[in-house]
């Protein structure tokens, strides 16, 4: 890559120390001033390679932040009502804060009633219909973290959004349709694409900021972007154990002002903000 | 106009009355098979001349349809205890199933936290964020009624709308952004526009299915429409005591495949899904 190409990188590293530095401070200060250590419960269901790295990598920024992070592991074969009762001790409880429901969960399990069933106050992954809702409607609380996560990237990138055609393709609950709220919070004019979409690259060749959550591989070549663009890749599939973003970042990026290469991009950033809505779960408790 | 053009005006009234005869033998039925009377409230805070139309025509369409309808008028100098007060009074009571707080309140009340202490199994109008969550996440259940109202007109004329390209020209919480989500849902490829767009009728001119709710009249012209497109007018403006819509109807229809008139357009879909709401509400108690 060229020098120029190199300073078209975002660095989600970077962006995610700067979020954790600010958590760390604020962490520090609530125990300082209110005796209050913020508290974060992972609950993980089964055995899954994936769903145990993400949950360790949170644990870890954890560790680095100061807060307090505990996991609770549950049997595959967990039944509903075990799962609903874990959920509702750790509403109940003072010390944790935060509560994260690792996902997928295994197929007996209801996932949008074991969601429902977080006190939207401890929601850390923001995916409770309440807190999806206040987002829809402008009130950004506790909002999912990856596209969260996009936005504090474009303010340290100090790329305006308010006028701007912003593209996402992909419109999963996850990612693409709050990213949309998000934006379009932030007056951006707004297209959703997917894959009942005709022509999607009629939508990225427009797109100013372009964010991409599919999982198919490379699926956002050099000639679907607009010179100066600033791109976000979120989407991530393996491939001989290799890891891929969606996309072609190579060759994209000669053309992009700017882009988040896979891995090192969104992914840090995701996890700096869940360590963010801990303390701010925890600040509202003081 | 044309009696060809005759043939593209969607007929607003008429998919109400379908709506409201699929109400009132829902109603029928609870009544017979379970002995229950759905019932609304409404809260009318002060003496604003279009809130009370807008009380009236639902009460109406309440007679209409054989729902219990109550309304409860409090002086613009209303607390907000006292509203709150009101509201939780209403939630308790089994023979009320639909709340609906006539907007805007006066300028001393919190709208946001008044809607918010709307029991959302009794939140008629949908605009409760757990409920609009709900929206944003494909589970839709109580929602905005004048969305909702588009989309069952979608439906009556057998309009396809997975792969189409919808574009909404307004981004409010009531209108624009719920509407946004509702065909999101439903797969179609969408773009939300406004007031910071900068060239709203390049989006306007490849619009498949086209949402207008802005309040400026005439917005929409005729060069800014795409030949076929299906045009909802929300948008309502007076001017000497003439309404007028978001589209300048008289020539966009030249154009146009089906478009809603103002007035008989929107208005009465959405009255009717406000009835259809609270058989919804009223049904989930059976």
């Amino acid at each position: 890559m060229s020098d120029e190409d190199q300073n078209k990188v975002i660095d989600g590293r970077a962006v995610a120390k700067k979020v954790e530095a600010e958590v760390k401070a604020g962490v520090e200060e609530l125990k300082s001033e209110k005796g209050i250590t913020p508290g974060l419960a992972t609950i993980l269901v089964g055995d899954d390679p994936a769903s145990k790295m993400y949950v360790r990598l949170k644990h870890k920024a954890c560790d680095r932040v100061g807060i307090y992070a505990e996991d609770h592991p549950l049997p595959e074969s967990t039944t509903q009502e075990e799962l609903l009762d874990l959920i509702k001790t750790l509403n109940a409880r003072e010390d944790i804060h935060g509560i994260l429901l690792q996902l997928p969960l295994p197929g007996q399990l209801n996932e949008q009633e074991a969601m429902n069933a977080i006190d939207p106050a401890k929601d850390a992954d923001g995916f409770h219909p309440f807190n999806m809702g206040q987002l829809l409607i402008g009130i950004e609380e506790l909002v999912p973290c990856t596209p969260k996560g996009v936005i504090r990237a474009l303010e340290e990138y100090n790329i305006d959004i308010q006028g701007k055609h912003a593209v996402i393709v992909g419109h999963s609950n996850v990612v693409g349709k709050p990213m949309a709220a998000m934006l379009v919070n932030r007056n951006a004019t707004v297209s959703v694409c997917h894959v009942f979409t005709e022509d999607t690259s009629k939508f990225t060749k427009e797109a100013d900021i372009l964010v991409v959550a599919t999982g198919v591989k490379h699926l956002i070549k050099e000639d679907m972007v607009k010179e100066g663009a600033v791109i976000f890749d979120v989407g991530i599939s393996e491939e001989n154990g290799k890891v891929y973003g969606d996309v072609d970042f190579e060759n994209v990026i000669k053309k992009a002002a700017l882009v988040t290469p896979v891995p090192g991009g969104v992914g840090p950033m995701t996890i700096s903000i869940l360590m963010q809505h801990v303390l701010m779960a925890a600040q509202k408790t003081a």
